[in-house]
This record gives structure tokens, sequence and C-alpha cells, in this order.
């Protein structure tokens, strides 16, 4: 295969670390048996590898294992959250302008037949900081409900104020949502004032499609959303009331579960924020000499991590992604990037969205040399 | 390791083709990137991947392949179609009692918040045949809204009769809903009167944990349950309205959907039915010289597929499933398999439930045979 330049790690990271397509090979061989539900030692087995991922997982944010429950993608995970908060008519809830759309879908579409509010969290257009005294008016007048924040956003890298923002709404009784698809292994969050915390396996994780989740670290006991086969209680027409169990409905996937307890194994032995926070500094450097590049940064570019959004003058985002797929084999995302709101915040509505570059820890200093040589170019 | 004699195949087929485990690493090295998500040629190479596998798919069924949505298991599946089908107080949804919780769970679920009525579908105990006179009667009387079964029921291996029931339901405009979780592969439905059938990938279609969806053939647009990113359309709040993206929000698992495209190719090849067909005859004619093993079975043996549910006098079903794990290396399934309503209709309260043997197309005669001296030793 033709050597590819690959900067859509935030879509997913590409590619794995070695040791885990080792580990997905040997579990579809191995570990590919219902967790739990049989009696037999390959189903116990299985059962205890995902336990011990489950400890791994606690650990990177000092949480017990017991708050772990497994889902199929963030996506998933963020519906069963939203749709099971019991949010009703007159219910107030707050997102940033940075939200995707696993989490700004979900609330539209619920809205659409129940009638809460959804507000914008006011953040400043020059420096991307929010504005806690304004939030702080909002939030006296229009009580939050619950607020959805991204720890780190898919269009732009930036790593959202969520301490200041999530303390503030606690204080006013809000149940706090912590979307970590682009963080969690890498930049993993302070669980103080957060809720609910939700990962993607395939992405910062550096595990498979396939495994996701969240942890619940609240006392908000969500209503079910997603009912099945637990492999326990089999005669109850309903889901059990406790227990991570309670939000595992269906047969669950061992294999990716594996990969996943693997990639925790790579990551504590590897832990990549230091080198992917040095080639993004690297990476912004480099950008910001190239004068037809406009850069879409915060006033703090220290605040950003792992992924640059950049637009050229005279060309739309479309047109630049793929000149560089043509002509030089590198892979960068175009567009609007599933994120509704950010870019009339950003200002990248007239060039049809931004030019997303996202790196992972495999991402050499190389490569960015050739891609800075690339856009140069045009 | 030690050799396992695997029948618990109703839980996920071990082991799988092994085209399938290659196909299934090189995905995970080549082909694990966002489908259709980036310009860049991997991204549309796993985009074509994916329709190729829909386009196999479709031929099961002799269904386009536009009709099939991806999801990641069939309990998700069927959550999206039991929610989406916009119930309502006063409707009436029929149910067999072969159903699996994926089904029950969901329905009771929304039922405790709608307030419809569910009806369990008259089956004779003594021969499993379905009472048609007795359900046009009732179905006359309480119009059927929806109608749910199973294609092949998950504990007892029975075929059922469902172009009967479903020829009726249409009569009286019921949504038909077939769960073909133990079938779709090696027994494919006829689609006339099915308006949604779901298949689960790492069951009868010998792929991996992380595919599943259904079959949509009707012209019934289903509630948006679950939302978020399609990668395409960003900035609309909402989910696309039509195609089959409207049910595939987030990204979709194209590693285990290149494990299905070649267990596809691998079924075409090999088809297993004639196999799994005489080896369950064989497993039934075995069973049934054993004194003191109590077979439950339908009148018409020959509607069994692949599953036999058995109980032994004297031992609960765990006590079974204990020794022929401990004692001879034999997986089997014990107790009551997520089925709530089955055990009360064929009489296996008493024994806890039952020892479920679920064979596949790797099953051979001699495991068969040890299998059968095991329990002959008990």
């Amino acid at each position: 295969m033709t050597k590819i330049y690959y900067f859509d790690n935030a879509a997913t990271t590409f590619p794995k670390p070695e040791c885990v397509y080792k580990a997905l090979d040997f579990a579809n061989r191995n570990l590919a048996f219902n967790s739990g539900r049989g009696i037999y030692s390959s189903s116990k087995q299985v059962y205890e590898m995902i336990q011990d991922t489950k400890n791994k997982l606690g650990k990177l944010i000092d949480a017990d294992s017991s708050t772990i429950s497994f889902e199929s993608s963030a996506t998933e995970s963020l519906n069963l959250i939203i749709y099971g908060l019991d949010l009703k008519a007159g219910d107030h809830v707050y997102i940033s302008p940075f939200e995707h759309n696993a989490i700004v879908r979900p609330l539209y579409n619920l809205q659409s037949k129940v009638g809460f509010t959804i507000h914008i969290i006011p953040f400043d257009k020059q420096t991307w900081e929010v504005n806690l005294d304004e939030l702080h008016d909002e939030f006296t007048q229009f009580c939050p409900k619950a607020v959805f924040l991204s720890h780190i956003s898919n269009v732009t890298g930036y790593v959202l104020p969520y301490e200041e923002i999530f303390s503030l709404s606690k204080s006013f009784g809000a149940v706090n949502v912590l979307d970590c698809a682009q963080s969690l292994g890498v930049l993993n969050p302070d669980k103080r004032n957060i809720d609910f915390a939700v990962f993607a396996g395939h992405k910062s994780l550096y595990a498979s499609f396939g495994v996701a989740g969240f942890y619940d670290l609240s006392n908000y006991k969500l209503q079910i959303i997603k009912s099945g086969g637990t492999g326990s209680d089999s005669l109850n027409h309903f889901m059990p009331e406790n227990g991570s169990q309670r939000y595992e409905a269906g047969s669950i996937n061992s294999v990716a579960i594996a990969g996943l307890n693997e990639s925790l194994n790579w990551l504590k032995a590897n832990p990549p924020y230091n080198y992917e926070k040095e080639m993004t500094d690297y990476l912004i450097s480099q950008l910001l000499t190239i004068d037809k590049v406009r850069l879409f940064l915060p006033k703090n570019h220290k605040r950003i991590l792992g992924i640059v959004s950049i637009s050229l003058d005279g060309y739309s985002s479309t047109d630049v992604g793929s000149i560089l797929a043509d002509d030089y084999n590198i892979c960068v995302r175009t567009g609007f990037h599933c994120s509704p709101f950010v870019h009339d915040f950003i200002g990248s509505m007239g060039s049809q969205g931004t030019v997303r570059i996202s790196i992972s820890a495999f991402t050499r200093k190389d490569d960015i040399d050739y891609l800075i040589k690339a856009i140069r170019s045009l």
C-alpha cells in the first residue's frame, strides 16, 4: 500500500498500537464468547476480562469500576444519558457552542417532543473564554437542569474550561455531563462535579470501534432507554434496577473490550499527552508561518490539544481536502464535522467549514513537515 | 488450550470461519476509518465496502441494499424499531410465547409509560402450532398495531410459523417485525408481509460482535430514537429524513462490517442449512435414546433447527451445565435464556429452565457423540 499521511485522528485514531491489533485478533479467536451468560470457563474468563478492563478504566479518573457501563459508541452513550435524564417542559439545558451532533441532535429531537429550553453557554468569540458572570446571571434566571460539555472540541481541539462551568452549574443543582470522546486516555478529566463522563474507545483511547461507554458518578438514576437481555433475571420483564447491567442490554462486545484492555496497558506504559502536546504546538507554530492559512485558535494557544482547524484564503475547505488527498495522500477532514454551532462562533461559515488536522501519538514530526510543505504549495 | 466442546452457538457462533478472522485482522489494520466522512481514498474505500456488504445482505432475502441499516446489536435494532413505531395508549401489540427479552423488555418498558396492551399469540402447548382461528378472533376484537415474532426461538430452536401469522396480521394492517437473530444466513425468511427484519452478525451470520441491524421493507417511517453525527448535513440539528443514515448515528463499525462481508462470502460458498439440519436431527435422535432426558419439542420435530432444549430428571439445569463444564469441557447454556414466557409454555419452570444445546456449521458428529456420552453418564 502507498503510505498515507493520516491527519484524521479526531474521527478515529489510526494506526492503533500493534499490541492492540494482536489483542483483537487473539480475542476474536479466543474470547468471543458471551460474557457471564454461560457457566463454562470461557464465559467466566470473558467476564473477568471485562471487569479487569473496567478496573483499568476506573483508574484513569480515580473512579470505581462499578460506575462504568459499556456501550457500542459514545453516540449511543450520550443518547442513553440525554433521554434517560427525564427532561421536562420548562426545564433549561445548557450546552457550549462547541458541541457535537451526538449531543445536539438527541437534545433537539427530545426538545421537539418535550419542550424544554436549550441555552448556548456564553463564550467570548475573541478569546474563547467563558463569560462566567453572564452565565451566572443566566443560571439564576433559568436554573440549569443539565449541562453538556465536550472536554475537547472535535473541531478546534479547544480544551474547554469545564471545571469552572461545572462548579457553577453544580451550585445550581445541575446534572453535569462531560463528553470525553476526544480526551480520555490522553487527557483525563478531574471527576469533581462531573455526573456522567462519556468515552469512545476508538478515538483517544486507541482501541477499536465497538467499545465506548460512560462513567456514572452521580446519584442520578437514569430512566431505561435501551432494554434487552442481560443474561440475568430472565423472567423479569424489566431491566435490572441496579448495577451497570441496567444500561448494558444485549451481547456485550467482548472482543472490542479486550482490545481496549490492551490499549489501556499501552497508554499506561506510553502516556501520550506530552508528545501529542508537543506535536500540536509544533503544528500550530508551522501553520502560523504560512500567510494564506487562517487558524481558528483561542487567545491562549496552549488550550489546544491534538486538533487544529484552518482555512485557506481562496479555497473552500473541501477543495483543500481534495487536493491534499489526491496529490499528496494526505488524509484530513473537511467541512462542518458534525458540529453545528461552532462555525458561526469561530467564523468558518464562509470557508464552508474548516480543514481539520488531527494528530495522534503516532504522528511524526516528519509527517507534519510533509503536510506543511503540501499546504504551502497551494 | 484444552479443547472445548462448544454447544452455545445460540449465544454466539464459535468458531468463526478462518477467513472471517483474517478479514477482521486485515480490516483493523487497513479499514478502520470513518466511512464516507472523509474525502480521502481510505474513507471512500470503507464506504464502498459497507455498500458492498449491504448488497450481499440484501441478496439473502431479495431486498434492496438501501433497506438495510447497520446497528451495533440486534437488541439495539429492536429497541429502535419498538420505540420508533409510535405505539399509543389503546394500541394492541402481539408477541409469541417464544420471544426474547430483546423484544419483551423494550415492549414492557414502553408499555409502562404509554399504556398499550401486549397480547400473547395463542400457540397450542402440545403441538406448538398456532391457533389461527383463535388469533383471528382476537385480531378482530383487538386490532393488531404491531406483531413481533422470532424466526427461530432462541430457547427451543423452533422455527415459528411466521408466514401464516404475518399474513393474517397484515390483513388487519399490522406492522410485522421478524427477529432473525438465530436464522439469517442459515435459514433466510420469505420477505412477504415482513415490515422489519432484524439480524445479528455474530450469531447465524458467522461474523463478529459489533455488527447487526435491520431491513426496513415497509412504508413505515420510524420515529428517530438514536440521534448523532452522520458525517453529513452537519448544520442540521436533526437526523436526515431519508435513507438508512436516518438510523445510523455515530461512527459505523467498519471493521465488524468487513468481517460480515467475508462471512457472507463464506456462507454463499458453504451454505450451512443442510448440514446444520442434519446435525440437529442427529442430536435429537441421540437424545431421544436417553431415558432420563426430557426434550422440549413440538409435535413436528422437523421444525427444530440448530437449538435443542432439554432437562434431566433429578437435576436442575444449572447442575447439568456445571457438571458438563467442569468434568467434560462442554459448553452449554442453562437457565431461562433471556426468554421469560417460553418456560411456562413448554413446562420447564420446574427444572429451573432448560439445558440448551446449540450447534453450528462447525459442530462435528463426533462432538455430538461426546456430548451424548457425557449426558448418558449423569
